[in-house]
Formats: C-alpha cells, structure tokens, sequence
C-alpha cells in the first residue's frame, strides 16, 4: 500500500518509517529536494499550489496525508484530490486560520481565550481595550513555532506589533495566566473507531517545544481534554491523528489551538506508548484497527534544537533513544528528539536530568 | 555514518530502520536487486565473493557487518576489507562451520552434544557406534532453517542420509533429548563493553522458528547461558550482536549453534526490550555506548511463514505489532513476525491464542 505525503519534513520522516514495518510506503511531494525523508521512498520536487503534481500524486497512492498543515485546500480540490484527503479538507482549512479554529471550538463548546479580529489600528485599539493587557496579536495565518506573534505587554507596543505583523489579518488574543501548557492527541479512523493518548505537559522556550512529559504529571483533566477532541474528531468526521494544546488555568482547559497531523508532542509515543501516533496515524487514514494507545510507563521527550550534542554522550545516557532528523544544523531548528521512558516519573528524574544538562542552551 | 552491510535481506531491512533515527545509514550489497530493504539505503547488485565489489562498499562505509553469515570469509581477506568487518572473520568462519564451531565451543568448556565428523560410510557406521540412535547427520556448512539435516532413527537410513547431504563434509550429532530449545544474544563493543538480552524460548516447527517467548518461562539458566555467551564474546573479541542457541535438559544447557549476528529469537527486543538488537548491533559496531537489554514484560514473537495473513485481522489484535519483510509469498519462506508484548505471561495468552490462531497451518 502506498500513502502520499505533502511535505517531507521530520513527521514524513518518521511516518514513513513507521509505514514499513506494516508494508506501508510514503510518496513526498515537497518543493525541498533535499528533505529528512531522503531515502524513505520517492519524493516528487514540487509544490503544493500545483495541481498537476497533486494530482500526479494521487495517481500512485490510496490516500493522501499531511506532514505540514499549511497546504492551500484549493490547490487540493483544482487537482481533484480532495476525496482522498485523509483529515479531509475542513478540519485542514480550519486549523490554518486562527480565527476559524476558534469560532469551531467555540461553536462545539470547547472553552478558547479571548480575542478579537484586527485588520487596521482601530480594530487594535478597540481589541485592546475588551481583551485587556498583556495579549498577544497573531497572525491568522501561517504562524508556527511562535513565529507570527507579538506580546503587547502596554498600549505603546501596539503600533510596532501591528506593523511588524503585517496590519491586517490578524488576531488579539487575551493572553491567558496559565499553570501549564498540556496536550492531547486522538486518533480516529473513518468507520468511527477512535482513540486518544494520555495527556503530555508542554515546556516551550522561545516559541519552540523544549520537553514534553506524558502522562502529564496531575492529568486531572485529562478526561476533560479526551472529550474536547472526541468532539472535534467527531465534527470533522475525521480520519487520523489530531492534536490540541490547551492552556491549564486554574482547573479549566483552554483551548490554545490545533494540529491536523501527527504532533510534536506525541513523538513520545514511539517508545512511550504501545502503539506510536505514527503508526495510528497510518493505521487510521488506511481505516485498519487502531492500535492501543495506553502509555508504557512515563516518558519525557526532548527536542533537539539548533545542534545535536555528539552521539556518544546522547546513548550514554541509560535508556535514551535518539531521533536525529538528518537536518542540517541551523538555530531554532528542530533537530531531532531523544525520549526517556521510566517505569514512573521519579525513575525518570536522573535521566531526564543529564539529558536537559546534555541540551542546556540549545536554542 | 554509513555501515555495510553484506546481504540485504529481512535482517538487513530491520537494521536500516533501526539506524535511521540514530542518523546511521545503511549501504548493502546483495544479488537481488529486489531485496527487502528496497528503498532503505543502496543497493550495490553483486556477489560476496568479488573483491572488487567488496572494496567498493568498504570505500563508502565506517565498517562492515553482516545480515547473512555465509559470506566467504577469502573474499574479504582478498578484498582488504578485514579490518573493517564487525564481527570479526574469526567468528564468522566459526559459525560457517559446525566442527569449528562445536571444537570452539568445547575449548571454551560450553558443553555440546556428541558429534563425530563424517567423511564417508565407514564413518558414518563408526559415528553411529559412539553416538547412538537417534542422531542427526547434518553439513557442516550452509544449512539453515532445518535444511542439511537428517534424522537417524534406524541403522537402515544411514545410507540414504548420507547421500542426500552429499557424503562428505559431514557431522553426526547424537540427538539431545531435550525439555524446550533456548537462545541466548548477546552484544559487545570493541571498547570491550558488553550487555545481554534476557533468554527466550523458541518453538521450531519443520526446522523454522514459529514462536519465541522472551523472557523464557521458568529461565533459571539465564545466568549460566549468559556466562557461556560472555566467554565466546571475549575469546572472538567480538563486536555486535551474537546469538547462541541452546537444547535444555535436565538442568543443563547444551550448545547447539552461533549466529554471528541479529538473530530471528531477538526480534521480540524492538518493542519488548529498552533497546533493540537492532540498534544495540549498530551502536556496538560503531563502538558507541550500548543501550539496555531489559524486558520491558513478556514478549511472543511469531514468525509469519509462507503468507501473511490480512492486516485487518492482525492489527485487531490488541497491542499487535506487525513486522512485514515485502518479500513474495512462497512457502517455508519467513515474510514477516509479529510481536505481542504484555505485563506478564499470564497477560500474553489471550492475545497470543489468537495469533496462532490466525497462523494455523502457516507452512
């Protein structure tokens, strides 16, 4: 069987190599000849907004996924490949704008901070002064990894974020004072079976995921999260796997946003869980069984950002499992990962103590 | 870093996957073009016994090692590619031949069953004497999964049995009448670190592994299997991954035979273990530090032979992992395993019913 990929990023990378052991295999479509998933199956060199290579695509796989979010669902439906879109094209469409993904979680209930549209420096002023101080103005679009955001700590940082964002199109979020990022990743598969992990506590710096802790210590809510997703699953008549960060604030979820694909914050899953996102991802958009998703013991996963510390002191650390990308080293690039899982989170502490030494000042 | 690898088969496919998140790429050199691990790595197409292809793979690689241990050890040698071969030619040449092996074995007091070399009928008829009945008349190189062997109950087969295996070059093994067949692998760095997975018990049925548990039930001779795997490691210096299999009776392990590599009893390890024998061979070979061997709880193997039954029905089992090789269908013909791993043994039997189950009859 054969899945096609848009992108070729480290998601493809690791989907495609959790695709071989089941007889799997990736076809890439990505502009970048020279991408992570060198080797792991054919990469056709084009772009997304071609429908001629979408299509192209199509005609060699059984479904088409997502290694990026970013994709114009219009290039999609030109090329006539929509139905084999797998998610299908409105959760993909509304997880690229900001502004849709929150009027769908609100309109299934699920609790979002506040916010306002801004498109010009009335808007701004106006949003400011509901939404109140700090916030934070986004991009609607295209925002990853923190890029695309400015804090508005007073009313004189306004016009700088407005004009460095672009004026128009854009967000003000109430910025919201939270315990904890968390989240949490379902699986659903198009005749209905679903499944979701334990939740994962999220630590960014800089805008980037640093380390990532699932179960979540105290996942009080993690029912509460399980249900919230099995709602958007349920919306979307989703097929695959689908992530949602929240914000933790005093007992309540917030929702912060949302991922139509394998996320960072499930890479855990390789080793930590029985089944990983990768391989329930493949198993979902293929409508195979799922695989169980309960997790092996506590892990902590690591992103290994700008460089990646020398091999031999990475596997000296006990029960370490490395995930290089072969990416070349760049700052504030994601490198690769590397996982603990320990019988439980004490266990994990030393370990997980000389890895955040090994990576102290990544950036 | 790039390894060699001579042979390209389910072996060889299993350590390219494992080398991919270590940043560890894989080049193999096979006759098949259409080898399992297409796409996983080059392929050079050629014979193990042209030194010019040999020198060719050893100009692109850190070190050489092994999916198949029936390369011809002169090749090599004439090649110049010895020193980069992990394991070393010694071990390999030892594991090519049974009488190298059982002499290597008993000089390093591992005891073995009764063996007499056998060059003609007169032989045979002596061997006969001393050994007894029953015996197996078996080659003394190039058998594997049952093939080479013939079983002697009765006077009358010796001459049959000893022209169908070609007369010459021979060995008579007396027939152990053992309790359950056993295998032990163990792994060690040319820094001379060592490590070693738990003993796991295997279940033949025409001469082919059909099911491994690991750890094996009742292993009170772990310990003494593991001392045993420890003296070949140091006496061959070696560097990878070693197997040993083992007859037990009545309290004592006899050898049977070495692989001088990964080994089918070890495929458990890549979900039942810390670290795979997969990746623990590469980390060993690239004198890396190894990665722990532990059980993560009871683990089945079973080897999916001659046809795979449907992905639908396999991945319905609960916490199924499924290992396809892409090899054509074709009877006796190993075309993939797969693996159940559970808390305790107890835990292992629902799930592992139903695999066998679903691979009655697998010929």
């Amino acid at each position: 069987m054969r899945i096609g990929v848009l992108g070729a990023g480290q998601l493809g990378r690791m989907l495609a190599l959790a695709g071989y052991p089941l007889g799997v295999h990736c076809v890439f479509l990505d502009r970048n000849s020279d991408a992570p998933t060198a080797g792991l199956g054919r990469l056709m060199v084009g772009g997304f907004d071609q429908p001629e290579r979408l299509a192209e695509l199509a005609g060699e796989v059984e479904v088409l996924t997502f290694d990026v979010e970013n994709v114009p669902a219009a290039a999609l439906r030109a090329a006539g490949v929509e139905p084999l879109c797998r998610p299908g094209l409105l959760a993909l469409e509304t997880a690229q704008d900001r502004l849709a993904e929150k009027r769908c979680f609100e309109s299934l209930e699920i609790e979002v901070a506040p916010y306002r549209t801004v498109d010009s420096a009335a808007d701004l002023q106006a949003a400011l002064k509901t939404v109140g101080y700090p916030a934070v103005l986004k991009t609607r679009r295209l925002g990853y990894d923190g890029r695309g955001q400015r804090f508005i700590h007073h009313p004189e940082q306004a016009a700088a974020a407005l004009r460095e964002l672009g004026g128009i199109d854009l967000i003000l979020e109430g910025f919201v004072p939270f315990e904890r990022e968390v989240s949490l990743l379902g699986v659903r598969s198009p005749r209905g079976a679903m499944a979701f992990y334990p939740l994962s506590e999220n630590h960014h710096a800089q805008g980037i995921l640093r380390l990532s802790r699932s179960p979540a210590p105290n996942s009080a809510l993690a029912e509460t999260a399980r249900e919230k997703v099995e709602r958007l699953l349920v919306h979307f008549d989703y097929a695959g796997v689908l992530a949602v960060e929240f914000f933790e604030s005093e007992g309540r979820l917030i929702a912060n946003e949302m991922a139509p694909r394998v996320h960072n914050s499930g890479h855990w899953s390789i080793e930590g869980a029985v089944t990983s996102q990768f391989e329930n991802h493949i198993r979902a958009i293929l409508d195979l069984p799922l695989g169980r998703t309960d997790a092996l013991g506590s892990s902590a996963m690591v992103n290994l950002i700008g460089e990646i510390p020398a091999l031999g002191d990475l596997l000296a650390i006990p029960g370490l499992h490395l995930h290089t990308y072969d990416k070349a080293a760049r700052e504030r690039r994601k490198l690769g990962h590397a996982t603990l899982v320990a019988p439980d989170d004490q266990s994990l502490e030393i370990p997980l103590k000389q890895l955040l030494r090994l990576t102290a000042g990544q950036r």
